[in-house]
């Protein structure tokens, strides 16, 4: 195996600093409101009785400690001694009521104790794997291991409960992430337990005589012979990342050729162009290859962060620019679409599609307002996360070999050759495809990934990167043409035939009813026409104007085919910042002459 | 009001007599075995007990009478001894299990009688409404009174019931049906109960302090007061037919007015390009103004004949080709689609595009094969009957002026002045539009329907009917162009944006995955292509040969707009004629260009 690894950087400007700022500033501080009222952190006192108001859930600690992962980012960015000072006081809560035999959960500890560990459903390994990811999160970025001592006291007795005693009534988790978070903590600790208890979970999953064999949780097969991307789609997610992270680990080719096989099925068949996964809202699931309906798919926000994360997992098994890809497709588009641009509101699914007359109907049909906080709220937390450790993304080293992954102006420091090297970048992105490096250290190769999407580029590539020799005080610089691009889906996706995604960069586009008026569907965009490309205040990316027709209205149900159009502008506005004015219908796949 | 009267008609061949051959040689028998085997007509007997087999529905009778409705007009086309024989035996267990004070109905007899007359929705009136309408045919058909003795012992019943004494659990019936059956039966007999009964019924709907006012029974207002078509289809369409019926009767122009409004909203916003109507199928009902989905329309076969009812009595309101061209449109497609080519199986619902593979979803999805029953078998029944009594479609007469509303190779016989007239009708429809009239009888103005399909016609009209003096002996012919045309639907009928439907003459086309391959959305006909009409066996209609187009294969997800596409022939058969050969995919509204 080789040793591809991810380098954090510092972003200082840019797209991902409006995004990074937007977190720290807002969504941080929106979620904390938001989980204080519904009585979120109070339930890690453990001291919920019958009666009592705001009866904590088997899932809440799961949304407690991602916003506290989130945190760590959010201080190892820059101090934040306000909110350390409340996690602090969150992790005085949890070392306190944590049982003596290690176990933590705030919802069995209070409400149901003798339920301990009896249905793989109840999300109790699920809410530990993200406690070992705060508990690791925080310790990297504080130094203070009271978090990690309480996930370690855990980590040992759920080490004798399911590999020693076997005394659980069941196996391996319901819900997946536990897997992932070990393989952090063997990463980070190097403790060979914590790397066998992931282990254990992924090669008993789907291959134990004692559980019933479910797509939906993805143990129809053991984690080998795993060939589509089923089931669930978050928990799915997080399983091929812990499966690729194993496979690493153990330069285990039958796992990571697994792997390849589910990751390539998501991204040829299951991914919404905006990088949202899980169409079928009914088990929010994978549903059957190009079954990519528009406003009845789900693409939870958490499912495109774990294909995210999956993803990153693959970069770092492998240099190709796929994985970059990938990421930048749903990191641009269907993550930062579960978030309102002033961080006040989320999305759990994130539609292609609006048609607020359909909600007369009884099918399933998606929100058209992001809401402050959910029951089930798990979105809102993994958004914290994940924009406080874009930086994560942005490179990966192996030895003198840097791949840049994904651009912003940022500077990394790493080392090569045993010496500091510093990387800086620059660019304009996503307005423009003009990136610079500068780099002082000992000599290196920098693979910059050409996108997918720049089909206009004409350099030679390698895995899909443009490749530069880079020595102290030398500078190179990558100019990616960004075109407009009128994107076709594969005939097999039914939903999209005769129409049309429009992406600029990485940035993909929608209409909304609130710009060009009802009927959405009707319009067609004129490929040929007048195109503005504006930057404007309050979005962070590009918005565009374009030459469009649409028909005149008819008082008559059926006519015969008339060519009579009225021409007018249409506003595209990026994907991501559809639903920030009003509720509104919006359009993703539209008609284009 | 004016005097305006179906005239009943021979058909003697062309495309009637096929369905109505089918209808008498095999449809009625297919009911008959299905309806025997599930114990429908041993119902009959009312001597089902608790442990029993085929334990009888509230609804059952009126599947029955509805058969028996349908053997009334195949007698009156042509002797049908055996059916006879055997109806009469089904009339003799009526009779006989008739309860002393009228009440008739083999379910509640037999399992429920202390419930008889307790919920409006258990269907009682509405069985009563098709025994009533049975009894007629019989009569009419046979001269054999017992039946129709039997239901004016049962609206005797009724009448003493819901008028005088108000003792029953309701007001009005949650399912209509039996409105237009008294009003049917007053026609007949010209007794003044049934004709205050019928308006009781309809004046009280909607119209009284004791009943929930709900959408989908259609008495969220009292009948006058409606504006738009609403809630359950085949409910409504009953009830529609009836106030038209009873507007003429009682000269009453304020529920014609309503009417009037009613059948405006369906045939402008709630009707699709087959006449289907009731596109929620929650509810089986009405949705609102231009949802006209593809795959998860409801359509069901009784409502399209609803429809037909409801658009027969308003052109005895009044002279309008809209009326007919309605009743065609519905006829050629929306109903016969309801029956297989071999008058074997059926469709309860006519969907208008099936995508197999989405079976997968949770969604609904419409079934792809015809059955030869259902537990709720309305539609065969239903089926029969109007296939049997078509020919009551084609002429209205209104003193000297002949209205010809639909097509067929016919000879019709009525008075003129007093004295017999004969009218012959000789075409070849829907293969051409040519249609000869010859007469003989006192001098007429024929007025023929120029169709609305029909927009080269350039001769004059009035209403929508081209004019015609014929005196004793004289012929004339019209000759409608036929040309294939590619239809749009509204701007506001988003589901269809982009997309046309193929029709030729009244019959509107569809394309079958089992003709024309896999993904049937990417298909796009060539408007200027070549283009081929023919005439094939076992269809009653023309199939159209087009050059298309469609897209290759690819292996990618999404890709560039690309304009390569293969060229093949795509084979267009009459929607009716769908699903007759295997399960397969099938698409009515497609891309042209």
């Amino acid at each position: 195996m080789n040793n591809i690894k991810s380098v954090d950087v510092k972003i200082k400007d840019g797209f991902w600093k409006f995004y990074s700022d937007l977190n720290r500033n807002n969504i941080v501080g929106n979620v904390y409101e938001r989980f204080k009222e519904t009585g979120r952190f109070d339930a890690l006192k453990c001291n919920w009785r019958e009666g009592m108001l705001n009866k904590p859930h088997i899932y809440w600690d799961s949304d407690v400690v991602k916003w506290i992962e989130g945190i760590a980012y959010v201080i190892r960015n820059a101090p934040a001694p306000e909110w350390e000072k409340l996690v602090d006081e969150m992790i005085d809560n949890i070392a306190e009521n944590q049982r003596a035999d290690g176990y933590f959960n705030s919802y069995f500890l209070s409400v149901e104790p003798s339920k301990i560990f009896t249905n793989r459903d109840w999300h109790e390994l699920y809410c530990l794997g993200h406690l070992i990811e705060a508990a690791i999160a925080y310790h990297e970025a504080t130094g203070k291991d009271k978090l990690l001592n309480c996930v370690l006291k855990n980590t040992d007795m759920v080490y004798r409960i399911f590999i020693e005693e076997q005394s659980a009534n069941f196996i391996t988790p319901g819900h997946e992430e536990i897997e992932l978070a070990l393989l952090k903590l063997y990463n980070y600790l190097g403790e060979e337990k914590h790397l066998e208890l992931a282990r254990f979970f992924i090669n008993q999953r789907g291959n134990n005589e004692k559980e019933e064999k479910t797509v939906q949780r993805q143990d129809n097969l053991p984690a080998r012979e795993i060939t589509d991307a089923v089931g669930h789609s978050v928990r799915a997610g997080y399983l091929y990342t812990a499966m690729c992270m194993l496979a690493k680990t153990d330069s285990d080719q039958e796992l990571q050729d697994a792997c390849n096989r589910v990751f390539n099925d998501i991204v040829n068949h299951k991914m919404s162009i905006t990088g949202g996964v899980g169409a079928d809202h009914s088990g929010e699931k994978f549903s059957y290859k190009y079954d990519l309906p528009n406003s009845d798919t789900y693409n939870e926000t958490c499912a495109a962060i774990a294909l995210a994360l999956f993803a990153g997992a693959m970069q770092e098994l492998k240099a190709d620019s796929c994985y970059g890809d990938v990421i930048e497709r749903v990191l641009y588009n269907g993550i930062i679409s579960g978030v309102s641009l002033d961080g006040e509101k989320f999305f759990y699914t994130n539609p292609l599609e609006i048609d607020r007359k359909k909600y007369a109907r009884s099918t399933y049909q998606p929100i058209c307002e992001r809401v402050k906080v959910f029951n089930c709220s798990c979105c809102p937390p993994n958004i914290v996360r994940t924009l406080a450790s874009i930086s994560r993304y942005v490179y990966t080293i192996d030895e003198d070999k840097v791949y840049c992954n994904q651009y912003a102006t940022s500077k990394a420091i790493f080392k090569v050759g045993g010496k500091d090297a510093v990387l800086k970048q620059v660019t304009n992105y996503p307005y423009d495809g003009k990136i610079t490096f500068e780099y002082s250290g000992e000599p290196i190769t920098l693979y910059v990934r050409i996108p997918e999407w720049c089909v206009e580029y004409n350099g030679e590539t390698e895995n899909g990167f443009a490749k530069f020799e880079l020595s102290d005080g030398e500078s190179v610089a990558v100019d990616l043409p960004m075109e407009i691009h009128f994107i076709e889906a594969n005939p097999y996706v039914q939903d999209n035939s005769g129409r049309y995604a429009v992406q600029r960069g990485p940035i993909v586009y929608c209409m909304e009813e609130i710009d060009n008026g009802e009927n959405l569907r009707d319009i067609r965009l004129l490929e040929n026409g007048t195109i503005n490309i504006v930057k404007e205040e309050g979005i962070p990316a590009p918005v565009i104007y374009m030459d469009a027709q649409r028909r005149k209205n008819s008082e008559k149900l059926y006519s015969l085919k008339n060519r009579s159009l009225i021409n007018f502008t249409a506003r595209l506005i990026p994907y991501f910042s559809f639903a920030n004015r009003a509720a509104s219908d919006m359009i993703v796949w539209t008609m284009v002459e």
